[in-house]
């Protein structure tokens, strides 16, 4: 194939496994194709296992994250797939290529930052591996955690008019990156200082999961890590529906929003594209909307706000500045060009 | 640290993690510093869980490995972790950073081989992520196991005055490596195969495992990754004690006896700090040997050969030509020079 792995794409690659790995044996209640697998641990409990790859040069810059924050969003963005399936996180597995010039202080910051993650997440580090690699930092974190059988939501539950809520404003991690890729300076110290936390320091809504979770408030969800607009198509592929999406209800920060101002850009499309946001993006039958989001006020101090509907239709429309139109699925895709 | 990572090590840095995770909770019955992490995962059942990252140009060369056979050893050397703990493998998770120059001829080939791998042991592919890579392919398996309570058999239990045992030959991997290193030419078509196949297609000796822990058999056990004499010291330092090992009893295959030959080495070396033969390393006591022996024999057709002696005074000796003397502890370190 004379384009490399382009036509293939990401989801391709992972088809072919997925095609040819089988269902997998009985226990096995959740294979590839969800923010997590989930096995049959006995009795009522349900083990939930993810592991996510994060490598230089592709998914961070070495001058634009400290090692603190390069430990900390390693385990967190982990710990929000387990949030994703409505999950308790337990514990978590680190194996890393580190390059021959990195010294101790990279070692002891990024640890630092781990582990400040796992306290707060009540994970225990358990074992991984170290390994040198020639030119580019490689991290892979592997996070176990723990649901009962019911409580456990999948990307594939979501029904007909199942309204869309996101837990939490998106757009402010693409913002963030914005911020690391530009030199802006128009920016005041406080939003400069969100902006960069979101994306650098990203903190998942395990406390949200968990209470969509054991109160069973959502019928489908995921993490918003590759932009709103490619989550919410996850979910309507495999729920096997389509989504209508208010862009113009997406929640956004007023420093995004003045961000955006300064640099001639949407907001809207950090949170529908730019990803990395790791709000859950979840659904929720319409007679459960008003429960969802006292609940989420009341126990969470949070606004669960709609921002759209599932439909029977398999298609995906985006309304914007009052217009809606029909859009292919979108989001970053490891190896398609970007346009 | 001017020095980078190498006076600290591989080890070190497991030290830095392994001092400051702490224990984790009651349910963790092994953390850091065993070939696989232990859970109680309610009742007898016992969840072992262990991951590893093989880095192209550390692990491999692109040209020395063909991709079924780097999908083939990157899952197998992960089952051959949970194998030393005496468990059985059950679920494998796939995070891999690719090139943009890979092809789906890479991929379909890749998959073929860690799929023939899963069948071959019965282990489920259950989920991963897939990511570019900048300039080398990583590839992070984590495998699952299973394991009943008084089966896990861990790096800690041995005594003093237990014989210490291979599951089969050593130094065939280090002698394979040897031919992809430096074209030899001298070589039998069937020799070459041999040694080939001992460092690209590894077999775990997931069986040896289970046989030495549902009999109770051994007292400690490690799979011989790092080379015989840094996994004996593991197992020795784990339990607060010192090794024997006698080098002329080493099982050796004639195909690495002829190619040291002609080369001009010790084949001992290759078992002895080559590594990657993933031979079963475990202590037996001396009233058991017998038995143990002849288990191995009749159940699954292998010399189970006895290579040394656990002491209690904390040093370790080898035996070469004869000839006692005190060594350090040797073997890969990621992050040290070699001499």
């Amino acid at each position: 194939v004379a384009d490399g792995l382009q036509s293939l794409g990401e989801f391709g690659i992972i088809g072919l496994f997925r095609k040819d790995a089988g269902p997998g044996r009985r226990w096995v209640v959740q294979g590839i194709g969800d923010d997590c697998a989930v096995l049959d641990a006995g009795g009522k409990e349900r083990l939930l296992v993810t592991t996510d790859m994060l490598a230089e040069r592709v998914h961070f810059l070495r001058d634009g994250i400290t090692p603190f924050q390069l430990g900390y969003k390693s385990l967190s963005v982990n710990i929000s797939d387990i949030a994703a399936m409505g999950g308790e996180p337990t514990a978590a597995f680190l194996a890393w290529g580190l390059t021959g010039d990195l010294d101790e202080a990279f070692v002891t910051g990024f640890r630092d930052g781990l582990l400040k993650c796992a306290r707060e997440f009540h994970v225990d580090l358990l074992g991984g591996d170290t390994v040198s690699c020639k030119s580019d930092i490689v991290v892979c974190l592997t996070v176990l955690g723990r649901a009962e059988e019911g409580e456990v939501i999948t990307r594939s539950g979501a029904r007909p008019g199942d309204v869309v809520m996101l837990g939490g404003v998106v757009g402010d991690s693409g913002a963030g990156l914005s911020l690391i890729l530009h030199d802006t300076e128009n920016v005041s110290a406080a939003d400069r200082k969100r902006l960069l936390a979101a994306h650098l320091e990203p903190r998942p809504q395990v406390e949200l999961g968990r209470l969509l979770s054991t109160r069973h408030l959502a019928t489908a969800m995921i993490d918003v890590s590759d932009g709103v607009l490619q989550d919410l198509s996850h979910i309507a592929g495999e729920s096997g529906l389509g989504a209508d999406l208010d862009a113009d209800a997406l929640p956004l920060s007023d420093a995004a929003r003045r961000l955006a101002k300064s640099a001639g850009v949407d907001a809207r499309d950090w949170g529908l594209t730019g990803g990395e946001d790791y709000m859950l993006l979840f659904c929720v039958p319409p007679d459960k909307e008003a429960e969802t989001v006292s609940a989420c006020r009341v126990e969470l101090g949070l606004d669960a706000v709609p921002v759209g509907t599932m439909t029977k239709e398999k298609k995906m429309r985006v309304r914007r500045g009052g217009t809606w139109s029909e859009v292919p699925i979108q989001g970053y895709d490891h190896f398609k060009k970007t346009e």
